[in-house]
């Protein structure tokens, strides 16, 4: 089925909003478009070793916003994956211990269940492996797991948490419990019913002219083929340089020659709240991402309608924004 | 009116209970006692050129979560002012720019506008006044003002805000409304209701014989001559050189000699959950804390029984914690 032509569609978005209510799914000329997207699910998969219980998402919880599992002692998880930023950052590289500056773009932890490889290189391929990576990092918490761990015992209340959310475990604070607890946490981020998941669901007026055509775009000139899946990257990685990189990606975890430059593809959910953009955060807009995208990935030159249409969809994907609570730290 | 001995105040106290809700307010023999105390009001006195308006605290609140103004871009208000860590860090001394270590430990924001004199070395005698301090500190935030204002008139959304909180402004970011969203942000947290509170208004069982004997001990030993008022702080100067601190304090803002070494009062409310304690954090425990100021300050050895009785006095001084948002920064 082909795209309805401008002026006919804009009627049609009109007439849709009757049918979107009496369960049509064809109205508004989209529906082969559509076909290639899922909602995203409330939950990502849990796996069977890491049951998602209340009691480990609230250590999980405590835990991503603990700073004395860092060196210094004011870094936690949430300093560069900060819930009033999209859960991440919003500058160009993440800034971590003593101020050092890493080299790459903090990613959002919002979704991040739902992809199959951890960090800009697939280091890890769960969040359980990724869990650990930043307390012990130079750059980021500057902490070994063993400090981590023996910090924790310090606290009355740790302990008590620990075999609550551990509760088969004889010794429960230890950083695989860390891990399991922090990724637990993480699986609750999601942020289901954006405007994209609500039009997906059958409401035909969620989204304008312009972001169907943004996401027609997307389809036909080759994005999907990459970003798709619920969470809209499918957690695989591609040879890309972006301006200003010299970042060699994921070669330094396989020594693999395909594999210099290459990076996973980033989620886009929400990606009009977690700019800046690519491996370096040195792209500051969507509009100037999108074209990069087009000329590095794709081998186009998109035309300014074109940019202006698939920026309109990439601002459909913004959700809402998981519940979650500062807790009260010992 | 003496102490009433201790069997005696025992059997009173279930006695008391039934008084309490008769509108007794002598039942349980500490009534000149808690006549040096009173009550934490919901809310400090709010000065006449800042009212407190809804759109001053929203914006204060976006400003007190902003790391943006910080030169790297990840310090805000809130990562020394942590809400999950009493509104302070609980670390000795305070980690700032680039990791660089403070001199002094961070004083919690809670009830800080009930205090007449701001910072340790009381440099600032409201809360506007000291508002900016930390960011442009070099140690700490280490951003000009300038490049603060400059970057907060990037967003979309700050000139909104700003031009709501402050309507009859022409030019509404700058510096001085900065300072008075925030301060206005930090006159709502305020914890009211502590077990000590509701023991002043009326309800004589809200605290146990033991505290009501550290309340006793904290009057006649002198305690209360420098702790007092809603906060539990005169917001004076004392000379003391606490274990590991040459911190001249107040000296260095004054050049007075009789300021040297000198300190505020800090507030004791909140005391239990605002650890570390003194202006270099060096003192882990209410007990040790409880020593250390009575050998000081007041020239005495307190005995075991009394350190006891105090800390446990203390630890019903923290109140309802303040509710708040992250919010959702642009």
């Amino acid at each position: 089925m082909g795209h309805a032509p401008k002026f006919l569609a804009a009627s049609m978005v009109c007439f849709g909003a009757a049918l979107a209510f009496s369960g049509s799914a064809l109205a508004d000329g989209y529906d082969t478009y559509r076909g290639h997207f899922e909602p995203l699910p409330t939950l990502p998969p849990i796996p069977a070793d890491n049951s998602l219980t209340p009691e480990r998402v609230e250590l999980g919880n405590m835990l991503f916003f603990e700073p004395r599992i860092s060196s210094s002692g004011v870094i936690s998880c949430a300093t560069c994956h900060n819930p009033a930023l999209g859960w991440s950052d919003r500058i160009p590289r993440a800034v971590g211990h003593e101020g050092q500056v890493g080299e790459r773009n903090t990613p959002t932890v919002l979704n991040s269940g739902f992809f199959t490889a951890q960090f800009w290189d697939g280091r890890a391929a769960t969040l359980e492996e990724q869990a650990l990576g930043p307390i012990e990092a130079d750059i980021e918490m500057a902490m070994s797991l063993e400090d981590a761990i023996e910090r924790l015992k310090e606290f009355d209340v740790y302990p008590k948490k620990f075999a609550a959310a551990f509760p088969d475990d004889d010794d429960p604070i230890n950083a695989d419990n860390v891990a399991k607890a922090l990724a637990g946490f993480q699986r609750t981020l999601n942020t289901p019913n954006s405007r994209f998941d609500r039009y997906l669901k059958g409401d035909l007026m969620a989204l304008n002219e312009q972001e169907k055509q943004g996401m027609k775009s997307f389809v036909d000139s080759g994005c999907v083929a990459c970003h798709n899946g619920p969470a809209l990257t499918d957690s695989q990685f591609y040879r890309i340089q972006v301006p200003g990189s010299e970042d060699e990606g994921r070669f330094l975890v396989t020594g693999d020659e395909a594999d210099r430059f290459a990076f996973k593809t980033p989620t886009l959910r929400n990606i009009a709240v977690t700019y800046p953009y690519m491996n370096n955060g040195a792209t500051a807009t969507l509009e100037e991402a999108v074209e990069i995208m087009g000329r590095e990935m794709l081998g186009r030159e998109y035309s300014s309608e074109e940019v202006d249409d698939l920026v309109a969809f990439l601002h459909t994907l913004t959700g809402e924004m998981p519940s979650f609570e500062v807790p009260a730290l010992p």
